[in-house]
């Protein structure tokens, strides 16, 4: 572990409850236009598109195409299975940029603050370059560096996302440490050599539907929060 | 100018004191290798190789290459031209690395900080991610963002640097300044539409070689250094 010069970190889950921060905006947006609705359900419907529209692009139906765009194109769906018409485009764009601002978990930005002082910290998202660098300044995310699939033209879980940022830090894969609250997302980078930290956040899909508590054996670390982590890693 | 998001800086001379910070690593490794040196001479000599072997990679005569790969190259030169062999192939990595570890001018991290309040503000620069990521922790510059030439696979004044930071941003041309301490950096980033600030720095050849001083009257702000341009930029 004394071989690790930088943390990256998954985004949407591990650093921002994105459903409660979702649910927010689009009840403004509801307010707005007059429209009532279970803005909860809207959050997530619209994070339910975010899988298969990226998928689109993995299986090379549509072209590389970045993260603002699929959730433009999630949105415009939802609005019609919640029966939602007669929204016009700028409204729509600027309900698209909702995902630019979403609330930290309580304990992320203290947490990277103190691990920012021993370690390099950046985004490993599949959120594009503006949308990282727009919630950095909103959420008070002090990253060094932005990086993850905008950059590489792939979304995670390819190999390519986690090892354009590797190439990027100037690193070797074993000097570079993932942190997710997704095990899926750890086990891709652990197959590329990658250092990994389990955060799990048992709230990101609300009461209801809890994330397999359980870690895979293969994870270095296993922290509760990111003080615990930086705690763990020494600072 | 009310429509400005973000600055985009060169850093190499505009932001750091490449120089007396070259000069200062170079004398370094002649004390320990017990070689004397007019190591102002070679940081000079070192800088002399920049534009020439990026030229390299501008034509075509090499592929892509980052800058940490063209520093290696032309100290490799440079070491000849200096009369010293002999140092090996680690020594030299690690003198190269000496880049990455540049001294701010002394307004820079101030001034930044300002301008970061309001501003997103990122590096526009010909030096790679991991150098200007290396540098930021070392040198205090609290960038939002790093961009530039490795992310466009093209070097400054190539269209595509600019374009390329543009786009990861999300925004347009006229939404973004551009900051310099080089007027052709400026005269390129303007004709792609991006604002213009120039903030000379006469110091940054030494006393002997000064540069022109009398701005271009293109560019939208002249300032005389960062705390300068962030009073003129509203913060």
């Amino acid at each position: 572990m004394d071989d690790v010069k930088a943390l990256v970190f998954d985004v949407f889950g591990t650093v921002v409850d994105w459903r409660s921060s979702i649910a927010k905006h689009a009840a403004a947006f509801g307010a707005e236009q007059g429209i009532e609705a279970d803005w909860t359900a809207f959050a997530d419907g619209w994070r339910g598109k975010y899988q298969p529209y990226m998928n689109k692009v993995r299986t090379g139906e549509l072209p590389w195409t970045k993260l603002d765009v699929l959730h433009r194109m999630g949105l415009v769906e939802l609005l019609g299975e919640f029966g939602i018409n007669d929204v016009g485009e700028h409204t729509i764009d600027e309900l698209t940029m909702a995902w630019h601002y979403l609330d930290p978990w309580p304990d992320a930005p203290s947490g990277l603050s103190r691990l920012k002082a021993k370690y390099i910290i950046g985004t490993m998202s599949n959120g594009n370059v503006a949308l990282m660098t727009n919630m950095a300044k909103y959420a008070g995310l002090p990253w060094d560096v932005i990086l993850g699939a905008e950059l590489a033209q792939a979304y995670k879980p390819d190999p390519k996302t986690y090892l354009t940022g590797v190439e990027l830090l100037g690193l070797y894969p074993e000097q570079v440490m993932m942190v997710a609250a997704h095990q899926n997302d750890l086990l891709a980078a652990g197959a590329e050599g990658l250092k990994t930290a389990f955060v799990p956040r048992p709230m990101e899909f609300g009461p209801a539907r809890k994330p397999d508590p359980t870690p895979d054996p293969s994870f270095d670390i296993v922290a509760a929060d990111f003080r615990d982590l930086a705690s763990q890693m020494g600072v």
